[in-house]
């Protein structure tokens, strides 16, 4: 048996970067971008008005002249039109180019609009700090060049609009992992299904469906049933064709978990078996050289659940982005005592609160154990406890292991 | 000029709760239930077998018995069978069905087995500490009837995986906001276009459109240059056919501004327009009586990004789960001295940084201003630094609106 440390790590060693795909940026949300994206021009393009106003020669104001006459107006898309004469003004508008010749916009609410014989001249309230006023200065925030959104990146909304400014109307992202999640268990039938009084229907496969899926991964569902045959026949193909394979159920010490022997006679090789963890310490993990994953959880709910996000989601985030450092771990602070005295990590399940100053306090929630599927409804996550320490006094903080924000 | 809370109350009576429709359980995911999900059975729905090993009848133990004759062998899924001799036992799996006539589970750890004389016998090493050990009563999590997910609940993996056991194979959820996201501005091209040195390409539009699919809402995009006839035109179909209206530019001082006009024409009721807040201020909010709500943002990429998260993504959240309470707003500590003096609600970007003890600290981030598209990559969200104050001392916590999880 091993540490959950020891099992992260050595699930972490078989991570492959996933190949990359083109996508249209607007299905890139949440992707993982796997090009550089660097700024095809300057940001901005063009000195910027960034007010409506008027745009003149700062050195006029400066010199004491405070009336201007309108040369012309300038819309934001138009070509822009340069000022002629230093001693008159342009009306702008936001967004549009600051007209060659002026270097200053002074916004309509310092300046009032006369018009004499025809002419229309503007006279300035509010003088302008200085030169440059109001004015979103050409390459002020990025040049040409300059990389934006490193390879790597997951891509938010942020980034999307910068992928649209830049003009990269498609993008290359690291494609989806491909789970094949795969329920074993002869008491296990279809949600469809009416059950007899002695079956249950397939919960865990929906789960892990549903996690890996927001998670950034497609899934196939699959049920086996504990027959070794039937095990033998049907898992070489998802081993072939799925990036890993995903399995609930058949791995602990019953007459019927013959996982761990299929998976050894069809060639993966066993990484590890057990961790000392609970729940969740029937764990088999395992790898066909050169090929799929296999995630082999315990069928119990609850610890299907906290394997799945202790190490299978991990897995899947690093093969999406290998060159990024993980995210680092979330902590919450327990507030009440607890004591867990078995030499094993305990996944304690919790209710978040947030503390007025921004602490994220830990709730323990009263559950039925690894077969307590419904207790995970009123909890947000689970403190990971260490093996070492048995008792865990309120007010500490431990790493946090989310499934709902 | 209306505050900030203000402007949330106003846009928040607008509010109207979304039709319901029924997806399939695996498209359900962050879906919002508009039914109640109640237990169909008891949970566990039969004495379950909690480890696999041996059941028997604990009064025998108790009595001193320690050897016991195997009478048969109890699969998960098989019918039961039930004890016939109370001083003999069943072999027995994880997940089945505890055989009439028994009470009590030892695990394989704690026994071992002979045969003699063709007969299997187990004897006992470590006795169970008391009835029902190992034994996941029936209906010890919840009984038949109970509700288990009440409608407004957001579906998690948790309640996929309770739906699924339920047989609730397809769900009554809100069926999706549907935003027309509209650009406004001359001098704005499509992403895939070459802009001339005077033309930028369309960001605001990819950005809102990524940020409200992520939130769970449909998007179609559209854009209109800056010609009141062209919006007279365009705009009764959007306010026909979708739940809101989300512009982005037009609703500022500037000559081309028309979207305000033209709204009030078409029979929009502006509700407020200007908020006192930086960046975002120019933001216009209406809505066409008993129809559509219009949100017209102003179109500086910063704005727009700050009015998308404070008053669209609420809204949008609200109508889909208008009975629950909204979420409790995420705060975060200032690590720096800030100073904003403008009688104004400023929205600071920050990079979020997770202390030791779990507070979220923010680090304000250098920006170019509210056309600094850029500056956001290298943020995770705004604080929110209230109007009335001007100093903003280090250690100080405030709301934080986040982008980036």
């Amino acid at each position: 048996m091993i540490s959950v440390a020891e099992a992260e790590r050595l699930v972490l060693t078989t991570v492959r970067p996933l190949p990359a795909e083109t996508v249209p940026l607007l299905a890139a949300t949440g992707r993982v971008l796997r090009q550089d994206l660097t700024a095809d021009r300057d940001f901005p393009p063009f000195n910027r008005v960034a007010m409506d106003g008027i745009a003149l020669v700062f050195e006029a104001v400066a010199g004491g002249q405070i009336t201007f006459p309108i040369e012309t107006i300038q819309f934001a898309g138009a070509p822009p039109q340069p000022l002629q004469n230093p001693q008159a003004a342009v009306e702008i508008m936001t967004g549009a180019v600051l007209p060659p010749g002026t270097d200053t916009v002074v916004r309509y609410e310092d300046v009032t609009f006369q018009e004499v014989d025809g002419q229309r001249t503007v006279t300035i309230q509010g003088l302008p700090e200085r030169a440059g006023h109001n004015v979103h200065a050409r390459a002020a925030d990025r040049h040409q060049g300059d990389l934006l959104v490193p390879a790597g990146t997951r891509l938010g909304p942020a980034e999307i609009a910068v992928a649209a400014t830049i003009g990269a109307a498609t993008v290359l992202v690291t494609r989806l992992a491909r789970l094949a999640i795969v329920s074993t268990g002869d008491e296990l039938v279809d949600v469809a299904e009416q059950p007899l009084p002695h079956q249950i229907r397939r919960s865990n496969a929906a789960m892990l469906q549903a996690a890996a899926q927001a998670a950034g991964a497609t899934t196939e569902a699959f049920h086996f049933i504990d027959d070794q045959d039937v095990l033998r026949q049907g898992l070489p193909q998802l081993l072939r064709e799925f990036d890993a394979v995903v399995l609930s159920g058949g791995v602990s010490k019953g007459q019927a978990d013959f996982l761990p022997g299929v998976l050894r006679e069809l060639g993966v090789e066993q990484i590890f078996h057990e961790v000392e963890q609970r729940p969740g310490k029937p764990f088999w993990f395992g790898q066909q050289p050169g090929g799929a994953v296999v995630f082999a959880l315990p069928g119990n709910p609850v610890s299907t659940f906290v394997n799945y996000y202790r190490y299978v989601q991990p897995w899947l985030r690093a093969c999406q982005s290998p060159e990024m450092p993980p995210a680092p771990a979330a902590v919450a602070e327990l507030v009440t005592d607890v004591s867990f005295r078995p030499r094993l990590t305990h996944f304690l399940p919790v209710r978040l609160e947030m503390a007025p100053d921004g602490r994220l306090l830990a709730h323990p929630q009263r559950a039925g154990g690894s077969g307590d599927l419904a207790s995970l409804l009123h909890c947000d996550g689970f403190l990971e406890l260490p093996a070492e320490q048995t008792e865990f006094p309120a007010g500490q903080v431990w790493p946090l292991l989310r499934f709902r924000s």
